[in-house]
């Protein structure tokens, strides 16, 4: 006998799951939609030539690879067989892997179609990446990301309708959320003005950990690093800067004012806060500019957002990179992006218990049924509730009622209607409320009514 | 540079042909869902223990296998390797593998979770499956299976409730289209009373290609794979039945007299039509008795459903199976189940061009930039129209007028508003129909309105 396992590290989605991940989902296409981004898929599998050497070393490790069809070891020399180099033989055994995010992909789709791509290009995709990653609580093999892009434009008008796609995605969900905004030249201009540029990088891994490891540790981190005492109290200045976003702008204008490129990222910063405030988007939207996001990709505004009232982590993040297109051969196409965690707004939800209770997916009434003459006057009725747009089933026989009802309640489906040869005679059927129990007479007519 | 290509044999879906498949999708989960199916999800990748074995040889051999993470060469014997023989590695460093289909998986589901699940279970799924096929034009290594199934449930109510679902799906898609009924236990019975029931599988392998090969090939086939004259003559008969399904009923009940299990197909496929013909949905659905359907684990009524006038072969099939899950250690589980042929569908609505023109899923409006000052006052009026609902865009610069034009063109967008300087004054903006071309002059709740 085989075990009925799924893979370690993957799920399956029960039908509760499912219609509460689907309410998430069509909460966040409905707003892409409403802004103009398009849906497009690409599929699960790339060639490792496309995936490789994009995510580092560590992403090249995790990526899940697939043994080529066939014979796969004919081409394969027996002197790389027998080192048994398992780092040898990838290569001339696996020449596809799954993806490893929606990014990638979509770059490789860019470059592959541009022809026939109407620029600026926005596109949504909400599809599952996977992760050879050890799985653990909240981290699992195949997860789904749902990303929003637009490339081919560098304005800023952008950046500026991303933050409100997220502001109104999590009105929608009715999730509180802080969305901080920096722009990575901000940080280059920092690291410039501070002497420190060279430690650009170092300084970025360290104040990206502020959430999680708290200011102090970042100094010492910045002290391991070498950094100079004067660049660590600028730095501790910037890190407690706090207030208004035109606070924060004000003393960088000056802060940064031997900086082209801060003084770029300052006035980016902005003309995105002085829309938002137009746009009235602005209560949470916050201008951190200690804001990193480790991707090297971002050349400009970065975005993160965090629930206000469960800390999980990031639950949404972005950016914009000019040069993505470039690895295939298409350069100097600005693009700016976002992208929803999927899984970590589910466990938001659910702890706060906002999930909404009834759901127009499940069904709504349920015809017990009481034998083969009883069965043949339900299905009639039933083809009119259907065509009447209500979702509707009956039990496919008539086992015993106590069976029927239960198996209503587990569906949670809030109505039960029960006809039996006395119901049929009458043409008044009882129709039961299986959440507070109450059970009527009514004509069919008064049924429908009801229920639409 | 690296080269921005698909893999072969798999594809990337623009933002048209998206627009297109949620409509095929969401047509077919709006129908599954009025009668009470609910969806889950699996993930893509199983144990090769689950798949291996389920679809013959050849079946194993299109399976797409992952090599295992890490050093997956680590406790491979070299004696192992020095063989060179790939049969003996690859079950050695690949333990997972891609699904191949919905419905082992499924049965995988049903035995992991069969104590959360409330029976009988009606679910559906619309999920991606790979197979290592040689890419040829409409045959793809990833493609989209929609299959709805209940299980734990024997009554035949199940039957005529998905005869009416495919029924619902093709009369909302507008597609005309013939569904063949049939019964394994009616072919049983016909192998049984002409002599020949030990060459069941042969004559089920022939007749299957009825359609396609046509009935003078079948017969010959007959003869090659050794059938009595008088067997063959018998099929003749049958394969020549025509007229009412209650015809061809009572021809097998006589001649199927001798045999219980032909009779008791007859019986399951009368029922199934006496309900068909109450409901009304038996103008397009035909008794086949010939219908056989290649796959071996159906035991009861088969479906098969195809275009009316577009030759393509079969967009729907499905069937019973009595023992589904028993692989897994879940015997005596009945189970009826039907597949939706995403992309077969698709190519049919296309060549009958019945894609629906205007898709709820695309830009409603564009406004047109004019310029920094003109963009600000956009944005408050573009935010206004998204709050009605209404998706709507800004071309994110103000760039030539041409260019602009051409992007609302091309996304298919059917108004574009034009807000200068001097409508702005007036509070009379310009609404252009992208198809016809007018040009009127309207107050802004004017044009709400026309646009809601």
């Amino acid at each position: 006998m085989i075990k009925a396992n799924t893979v370690k590290g993957t799920r399956d989605f029960s039908t509760t799951e499912m219609i509460r991940r689907n309410y998430i989902f069509d909460t966040i296409k409905t707003v892409f939609v409403r802004y103009g981004y398009l849906p497009i898929e690409t599929p699960a599998m790339e060639n490792l030539s496309t995936l490789m050497g994009k995510y580092g070393l560590e992403g090249d490790r995790l990526l899940f690879k697939i043994l080529n069809s066939g014979n796969y070891l004919e081409e394969v020399q027996n002197s790389t067989l027998e080192t048994g180099n398992y780092k040898e033989l990838t290569p001339r055994i696996a020449e596809k892997g799954l993806r490893y995010d929606l990014t990638v992909p979509f770059a490789r789709y860019v470059v592959q179609h541009r022809n026939d791509i109407n620029f600026p290009f926005k596109r949504y995709q909400i599809q599952p990446v996977w992760r050879a990653d050890k799985p653990q609580k909240g981290r699992y093999r195949e997860f789904f990301q749902c990303d929003a892009d637009v490339i081919g434009s560098d304005s800023l008008l952008n950046e500026v309708e991303l933050t409100q796609i997220i502001s109104d995605v999590f009105e929608k969900l009715n999730i509180p959320v802080i969305i901080k905004i920096n722009n990575r030249k901000i940080l280059i201009g920092i690291s410039e003005v501070i002497g420190e540029q060279d430690k650009f990088k170092e300084i970025t891994v360290s104040i990206d950990k502020l959430d999680k490891i708290g200011k102090d540790k970042v100094i010492i981190e910045f002290k391991d690093k070498g950094l100079s005492q004067s660049a660590i109290n600028h730095l501790n200045t910037i890190i407690e800067l706090s207030g208004e976003a035109s606070n924060k702008i004000d003393f960088l204008s000056k802060f940064l004012k031997n900086s082209a490129t801060g003084l770029k990222g300052v006035e980016e910063i902005n003309i995105v806060f002085d829309h938002l405030k137009e746009l009235k988007v602005s209560s949470n939207v916050e201008f951190d500019p200690t804001l990193a996001r480790g991707l090297d990709y971002y050349t400009g505004t970065t975005f993160e957002v965090s629930a206000k009232d469960i800390k999980i982590g990031s639950i949404c993040g972005g950016g914009r990179y000019d040069d993505l297109t470039g690895i295939f051969g298409l350069p100097d196409i600005s693009g700016v992006g976002i992208s929803f965690g999927a899984d970590r707004i589910y466990d938001v939800i659910l702890e706060s218990n906002k999930f909404p209770e009834e759901s127009g997916a499940n069904t709504k009434l349920m015809f017990v049924n009481f034998g083969n003459e009883e069965e043949k006057h339900c299905l009639l009725l039933l083809d009119k509730v259907r065509k009447e747009g209500i979702n509707a089933e009956i039990y496919p026989s008539a086992t015993k009622m106590k069976k029927q009802m239960t198996y209503a309640d587990r569906k949670a489906i809030p109505y039960v209607i029960l006809i039996g040869s006395e119901e049929i005679k009458s043409g008044q059927y009882t129709l039961k409320n299986m959440k507070t129990g109450d059970q009527q007479k009514l004509s069919f007519e008064k049924i429908l009514n009801k229920l639409k």
